[in-house]
């Protein structure tokens, strides 16, 4: 499994992903399940995968390929004009890699499947994020859902419900992402460190990487071992029972 | 789906189930997942139950039936010496019932699967916890594994490692298990109110019946809009992120 949250706020967009890869338990290492096309001024484009790493590798390979061959007849990621015609492209390159791969039938293509959260913004329109499908079709965030988990989300579910707020501060959000993601790694041995983390200020049109959160990030274990501690006391606050 | 936990204390043993049930979104009812046998002074023996409705209910039909008819060769969940053995019975009850309702073979039998709860205590031993597979084999809480969930349990699981302590009193461990119930019932529709709540003090072997928790209780809702609360407050005492 994977674990990636896209977050749409106020002041930009977040995007977190962990990097464990695994075929069964005794068969895991580490990949990068965050990509991103940046036309400085222009576009900030942000890809996060989840699902069978062959399909999403060459889904970033194709994107990639198409963006530099310059006599494509079809606009690529780097021209298209909108974030939508964006996400267009990305899902139909999505259902074109499963249906490749995919020459056993229908029953095959359950174990080539794989989701994706793209985001970003284009000069002359909106930051926004769109979540794709397997089947190639896609949905936005709106004010209602503003943001999309793919992978192992159950976990860090109910934090994110619960405390996320579109006028938090980046420093804020990425507290509360670290908490979410650590309830998963917690829960859930497919769900790894380290995890890569992208911040995007709205109207910038510039990436700005923040580093890699590796094992034993002292930030980090602040605030996983804080975390029970701070449950611990918010669950005092509340009223006891009296059955 | 369902969601019931089931945990044993230093002082003994609670029982949490939701109610609802579901065959599609648009056929939905409320049911019990909760049984209890009691031999006054001699047993107390509780059941919870998820998965295919119709399996569960012919499982607890078995046992009640068979504990009822004095000619039965075989020992009954009233006669049964200890809870091992108790176990062992639900075990082979629930395979039966699944084998039975499965003529077309084992790919139809993943549609007849449940999983079972059963705790208690048998004068001569201690409260004990067993969680049992569809089939028929069951595992026992440890010291490193104090609770069991059944059914929707990711939702609800980071909180229970968090705050959990065996030393805790009833009360906070009720308030505990509804903060999980409600963390799950905001993210899935298939887990409803109202709850089922068991409480079993160690050595008293009798049964101390709570109320239901219905819809619009008032101790689950200060519980329920006291937690958004409470988590915000516990994540602003965790540092901020510096990057």
């Amino acid at each position: 499994m994977t674990y990636c949250i896209g977050l749409r706020l106020n002041s930009g967009l977040i995007f977190m992903s962990d990097t464990r890869t695994n075929a069964g338990v005794d068969n895991f290492s580490i990949t990068k399940k965050m990509f991103t096309w940046n036309v400085e001024g222009d576009r900030v484009i942000t890809i996060m995968t989840a699902g069978n790493l062959a399909t999403t590798q060459a889904l970033i390979s194709l994107l990639d390929e198409r963006s530099k061959i310059t006599s494509e007849r079809n606009p690529t990621i780097l021209e298209l004009p909108t974030m939508f015609q964006i996400a267009r492209l990305v899902g139909t390159t999505l259902k074109e890699v499963i249906d490749d791969s995919n020459p056993a039938g229908p029953e095959a293509s359950t174990k080539f499947k794989a989701s994706v959260i793209v985001g970003g913004q284009i000069n002359g329109g909106d930051p926004t994020l769109f979540m794709i499908y397997p089947e190639g079709n896609f949905i936005e965030v709106t004010d209602d859902n503003p943001f999309f988990q793919i992978g192992e989300a159950k976990y860090g579910k109910p934090i994110l419900v619960r405390a996320y707020d579109r006028a938090m501060s980046f420093e804020d959000t990425i507290k509360l992402m670290l908490v979410s993601f650590d309830s998963t790694i917690k829960a859930n041995l497919s769900v790894g460190l380290p995890l890569d983390l992208q911040v995007y200020e709205a109207g910038s049109f510039a990436v700005s990487n923040k580093p890699r959160i590796e094992l034993g990030d002292a930030y980090y274990e602040a605030v996983s071992s804080g975390w029970g501690d701070a449950l611990r006391t918010a669950l005092d606050q509340l009223p006891s029972y009296k059955g």
